[in-house]
């Protein structure tokens, strides 16, 4: 999955950069795409299981700052799928050049008790 | 209610000031401390009654920007007390000098069905 | 004009709604992009002239809640042009229906003064 | 240095727990009061040297989720210091229970053309 990220105002700091907090939600803007292609509305999914994706660990690099009206491209691709967790490698680019990489692991958890759960066949089907 | 606010670069944009709508995230937190300080904790409140408070109307005049670093000083001040709706006066000032002010109006709805309701005796006895 | 804008968990809060002042950075969005439509690069306009848009004043109204994964249609309309402000008409709609709707009031100053400033003749004619 | 944060709705989400990118935000509150507390502005930094701190690597883990209206302790402490490099561990912890850690990796860099630049001698005294 990729998706296309204006850089706006909001996406941008006192440095003149986009604050580097602002990617991790670029990324989770690809992976939510990723699942609404495979079929998974994260609002709904919510609400039938009663599971959460929750971010479990996450290792980030950044090589060249985004700046304002910049037209970016993120992608979410799942590199990992266990029982429990997943995955996702992330790129931030513009014109084909990386600015930021990540690796973002995700938890399902249950929602009330935040206790790991395992992935619903549904789902593991539908990220293959 | 009027608490410190600290700029930092998570609320600046790339025009060297605050953020517009930064100024109304900084206006809740007042909002919610003088809503602790009456001894109403938002979480709770919404578990235990099924209510939520939402944004209803907001008016906003912006003086002067705030910069990073600045230490500013946050009010908020009910200024009507409705049956299913109250009005919050929101003042954000720096040195004595009003950068922004807003009046908030915020309605009590049911968390389920988003339809108003009538605000609890509790509530309204805590905030008078 | 008139953007496409997905909800993501990032824009809503523990109320299970969009937080009330998000609705506010996705009416930036369409300003940006009517601005861009019209040839207007706020970034490069910033720097090419010294000149920043501030917003100066906000009358927003909330009619329902936006959720996590709606699809939501913002609009950006100007409905004033003066001499040193411009006024927007914004509309944020969900399948036809109304959820939010503000006038956004923008003053052009001059970066490092923060004094008003006149709209330049190019910015004039484009926004025509 | 540590600081105190408490959790408004504008940090959490539709999960009901605090956002995961909003952490990281917490975590530049506690870095730049303690480079305040080291008589270091940011601000005043960035226009006198013309050099900005910039993420440069991020390793975080996520243990426990924090809710709205939660009073959390967010540390910041200089683990490594380079030539043009820092080191920042950091901790958001609640009643002394640890819910998310993280490495952050900042760079010095010049601030129009976003090279590298060395750390100077008075920051360098500073954070000592």
């Amino acid at each position: 999955m990729r998706i296309p990220v204006r850089v706006y105002y909001q996406d941008t700091d006192a440095g003149g950069v986009v604050f580097h907090a602002q990617y991790l939600a670029f990324m989770e803007r690809a992976r939510s795409e990723l699942l609404n292609e495979a079929g998974i509305d994260l609002g709904r999914f919510a609400e039938r299981h009663g599971l959460l994706f929750m971010v479990h660990e996450l290792a980030v690099k950044y090589h060249r700052p985004a700046r304002l009206n910049d037209m970016l491209s993120v992608s979410a691709e799942v590199v990992k799928l266990g029982h429990a967790s997943l995955v996702f490698r992330q790129r931030v680019e513009r014109d084909g050049e990386l600015l930021v990489e990540a690796d973002v692991t995700l938890a399902l958890v249950e929602r009330g008790r935040m206790r790991p759960a395992r992935i619903p066949e549904e789902l593991e089907q539908a990220l293959k």
